[in-house]
Formats: C-alpha cells, structure tokens, sequence
C-alpha cells in the first residue's frame, strides 16, 4: 500500500457536500485529482475529476472507488465503522479508524479523553429511563443528555432544566444509548484546528472564538479572547490527542473556555475528525487553507503554514442569509463563499463569508 | 440577453489550460458552475462542472455550449474572430470582441495605443522584405520583428542585431505579416492586473514587477521597484485602456519601465485581454484572487478589493522544474500551486509557488 501520493494521483472522499467540494478544490491547487464517494448527488460533484453515486454499503462501488484512489478519506465523521474497514483493506483511510470510532460515540469519545488526561464535563452513560434518573440525580440540573451517536448541529440533544420531565427527555432521545453530561459554566467557545502529519509533526492554526445560534456555528474570530497560557494549553491539548489516536489529517477540537476568577481553563467539548466551519476563514486568511492542510497530511506530505494574514471574522450564511449574495459581494474587503446549493432550506448551510483585517 | 448572472448559473470558458482551471475554481467558490470549451483536454476538465471537446468551428457544439451557459469568456486571446461573433449572437462574450481584435494583431494593437495617447516602442508594418528594409533603415537596430497575430512566450519573434541578415529574419518569422518593434531601452518590465466591470467600475492590483527567462515569466514580485508617480501613471494607463475598449473583465497591460535619468516613464508593451501568470500571486497575496475578480466582471457582479497580504514573491514552475514539487511543498510559508500537467514537457508551465512575507 503507497504511503504517499505524487501529483496526478488521485484522493478519494467520501462524502459530497461543501466540505468535500472545498477538499477537491484544494486538492487541485496541487495537481490531485478527487473521487467523491457519497449516496448523494451534492455541491463536491461540480469540482472533482470523477464521482460514484452508490450507498455506503454498495461493497462492488466502494471496491472501484478504492481501486482508482491513492488514499481515502472523508467530511462528515459518521462514516459506518463497516464502509471504513473495507475500504481500510484495499487503500489507507486517513483518519483512521480509531479516530472515527472515537469521535463517533460520546462515551467513548469522552472516556478516551479523561484517559489520556484531558479534561471534558463529567458525564454519565444513559442506556434506560433508570440510568437518566440515576444521572440526574448524580450531575444535577441543569445537565445535557445527547445520544452517543449520529448528533450534530444540536439534532439528538435535549437540555434538563429544572422542570423537564425525565421520561420525556429520554422519549425526546429516542430512547437511544445515550450520555448525560454535566454542565460546564463557560465563558466562550473555542476551537483548535490543527493537523498531523504521516510523519507525526503537528501544526494548529491559532485558536478560533467561536459563537452558536441555534446549535449552528454562527461566527467565528480569530484570534480568540483566550489568555496566551490557555491558548498554548488548548494546542497542547489537540497535539496530544491527534497523537494518541494516531492520527492523520486536519482535527477539530471543540473546546469550553471556563474563567475561574482570573484563571482560564479548557474544557474539551468533542472532537471532529475531519476538517470544520470554523476554519474556513483559512481559506482567505491563512497561508495554508484547512483543506490544503488536510490533503498535504493525507497525501503523507509536508504540512504548510498556518500563519494569518490578519484579524479574522467569518460569519455562516444559513438558510435565507444565503440570498443575500448580492449585498455581501459589494461589501469592501469581504470574501464571499457560495457552496452551490440549489435551495436555501432552513438551517441549511449556504456560504460564509470572511473578514481579514491587517494586524498591528 | 441577460446581463448579470446569479449563483447556481453556468459560466462558459474557452480553453482548458490552467487559466481556464483557475477561473473554473473561482467560480465555484461563489457558487457558479463553468463549463469548458475547447478542442482538446485539459487540467481544466478536471474541476468543471461540465465540458465539451470540439472544434472552435463546430457550430453545432458551439450553439449548444452557448445555450448552456450565463456568459461566455476565455482563457486566451487568440479566440478565432469567427467563433467569438458566433458565440456574442446567442450569449454576451466577455471582454468583447474589440478587446479580442485589438490584442490579437500587434499592428492594431500599437496602433490602438498611440491613437488613445499611450506610448509603445515606434513600429512599423511588415509585410513584405522590402517594407522589413525600410523599417529597419527607419528604426535601426537593434529592433525586433515579430508577427502581427498568434505570436507568445517568444514564439514569432526574432531579435534584428548588426549582423542579422533581413531575408532570413523574414523566413524566420515565416514571411507572415509582421510588424517591425523599436528597441526600448528599459530598465525593468512591469504589467498591470486591473478589472473593469459591467458597470465601468475599475480596480487594479499593485504593479507588478516581473523577469522573464528565455522569453518565459520567471518570476513576479510586488510592489514593483517603481516609484509612486511611475505607478499611478500605470495604473491609470490600463484604466484608460479598459476603458477605450469598453472592457469587461480582467485586463492585463505589460509594460516597459524606462529610465531618463531621475525620470521613470512607462511604455506599453502589449495587452492580454484576460487573467495573467503575473497575476497568480493574487490567488495567495491578495483579497481577491484575479480569477474571482474576473468572475465577478464577467457576471456583471461588484468588482472585489484588490488588496495585498504583504510583500510577494511569485516563480513559475517551467518544464522539469514542476518535478521540484516535495522539496517546495517542505518550504516554510510558500504556497504551492501544480496544474495537473501529466508530463513535463520543457517551456511548459507546470505549476508556480508564492510567498507573502508581512509588510511593516
């Protein structure tokens, strides 16, 4: 199995939407070519050199798909654990499979942290209507339960505030296996992106400030309004856990930024493994994008450099916001993305846009 | 005809060398999708949401991509008349027809210039060895003989020393009409990349200062080594020539740099009616990459800031120099571009890289 790819070679994705587009754009400043993978026709299929429509478990598409790429990866984190095997036999999937198998599952995502020393909320496994009381009674209130998988963008999650009744919260779940985590006080969202090499070399872009509206990344600022000493602990941190996984590509570490008195202190919120909103300012404020990042490590390359250019702000189109295109173009010094999708559906992440604003 | 274009249309590209790519990617960026043109592929294949491979005769093929696409542009100058007139009776060509005429015959061309007021080297029309005699009697030598039409990167020229015998100049440039350039003595070649949009608006980039090697782009830095009356000047000469020609779109002006003791004074060389190697850097360095500001033009949408990230320097790739590619990649800061070339062949343009170092 080749370790490292040569321009020309091919990257296979699974996955076709904005991410995997903005990996296929990037792949292609570098002379790749990209195969997207993905059930789905999606916004990646108008900028790669080829494409499989097929199902995740359609094993004679996903045997071609693996035959005409280099090296296998993906945008979304959900990846089945089966699809992944398969392809992991024929070409490397990078991130591999423990990084999905942890970030896949809240428990076990959790778990493995506290593991290697890095502190998360507490938290409690939900399986049954009992373990949720016993939860409760042992996190109190107010606490989160999530289902251990398949979440995202707040889908799966239901806050237990004062007055929520338990057997409704778990009905709100599904029943599904689940976690209750405890309640962290933050002061800020912060994010850590940063990439590891085939080599084991690490570099992070500096830490993003990060706001959600509706569960949705709304804006993100760079640099974030962290202590230095928080800022470097948080780096350390992603360092440290794409190393114990092994790991190979573009991470995402979602942290909490708790202020005890004048102490800050991080608390790791999850991990995607995988390239993420709040990094897309890179693409117009950093010397490396993400995405080029992410294909370098993949592709067993040397990874770039994550300077800034300058201040940054991004802010997400969602939905409706996407219409207004024509306003945000004649914005001075704005870089304005549009991830061609037909319909701009509630929620729906159409663009963003960002800002960079010369430092010093 | 519509005049401006939305998100999710189809722009139309003529050509599908790595011009053509880099517009195809811009696009995308802003939610359009391309559709490219051209008798043999390309790297531009590889990131288009659609292609044709035809002739630029082939009326059929040509009605068809017309009626696919917003707007039609094109990567290079040398668009037969014929299938531009074709192409602007179904949809707009942008730049127009008049930007295409006068760039492609050097004799109109110059002829264009002196008449607006701008300064060329003195010329004169060849067409025969006698007129060739007269004009070297009129202009000296050294001079340089080139062919009015189809002539770049130093194909169609040859350079008149003491000892040049005209009769085999002539044959060297095929004894086709040609055009007889004055010497200028000049102390650096230098363009500008500026843009003019449906709406006559006019922006430009920092002049560029660029070395050529072996009558190739070699290397690009910015600011140019002008001074600040020297640029203003040149940045107002390619806004008075957008202009003139009613152009929409990105406009390349390259220009000679003369010395006069404390004076410097500028003298246009020639005009690319379209996005130029001097202007990669602006995919790296600068707000608004020349491809999305060509983009912007040509869908009738506001022009975007041309502002720098801080002091750049660009190199081509030529030939065997694209095999270079792992040791860049491990270059602290400098961003790597690789066309998708499958072989490299000597004079052709694999890929470039830049560097942005901060300014102040």
């Amino acid at each position: 199995m080749t370790q490292k790819l040569r321009p020309g070679d091919m990257i296979g994705v699974l996955g076709s939407g904005q991410l995997g587009r903005m990996i296929a754009m990037a792949a292609a400043r570098l002379g790749l070519r990209t195969h997207i993978y993905c059930p789905d026709p999606g916004p990646a299929f108008d900028v790669c050199a080829q494409f499989t429509v097929a199902a995740y478990d359609d094993e004679e598409a996903l045997a071609a798909f693996a035959d005409s790429v280099g090296v296998v990866s993906y945008e979304f984190e959900n990846v089945p654990a089966k699809t992944a095997a398969f392809l992991a036999a024929r070409r490397p999937v990078r991130p591999g499979a423990r990084a999905l198998a942890t970030s896949q599952d809240r428990f076990a995502e959790k778990t493995f942290l506290n593991g290697i020393g890095v502190a998360t909320a507490p938290f409690a496994a939900v399986d049954s209507i009992d373990d949720l009381r016993a939860a409760v009674e042992q996190l109190g209130r107010p606490s989160i339960l999530k289902t251990r998988r398949m979440g995202y963008d707040g889908k799966g999650q239901i806050l237990i505030r004062e007055t929520q009744d338990l057997g409704e919260a778990f009905q709100a779940v599904g029943c599904a296996p689940s976690i209750l985590e405890g309640f962290v006080p933050f002061a800020r969202e912060v994010s850590v992106i940063g990439a590891r090499g085939l080599d084991g070399s690490f570099a992070a872009y500096d830490v993003c400030e990060n706001e959600h509206e509706d569960h949705i990344l709304a804006h993100t600022m760079v640099p974030a309004r962290v202590s230095e000493a928080a800022a470097l602990a948080a780096t350390d941190m992603a360092g440290h856990i794409a190393a114990e996984l092994d790991y190979v590509g573009v991470i995402t570490v979602e942290m909490f930024l708790v202020e005890d008195g004048m102490e800050q202190r991080i608390v790791v919120n999850e991990i995607a493994p995988r390239v993420h909103n709040s990094g897309h300012w890179t693409l117009d404020g950093a010397v490396t994008s993400q995405f080029e990042q992410h294909v370098r490590a993949i592709c067993g390359w040397p990874l770039g450099s994550p300077r800034r250019h300058g201040r940054i702000e991004m802010r997400n189109l969602i939905g409706a916001q996407g219409n207004d295109w024509e306003r945000l173009l004649s914005q001075p010094g704005l870089c304005l993305h549009l991830y061609g999708k037909h319909e701009a559906r509630p929620r729906r992440k159409m663009g963003h846009w960002t800002k960079v604003t010369p430092e010093g």
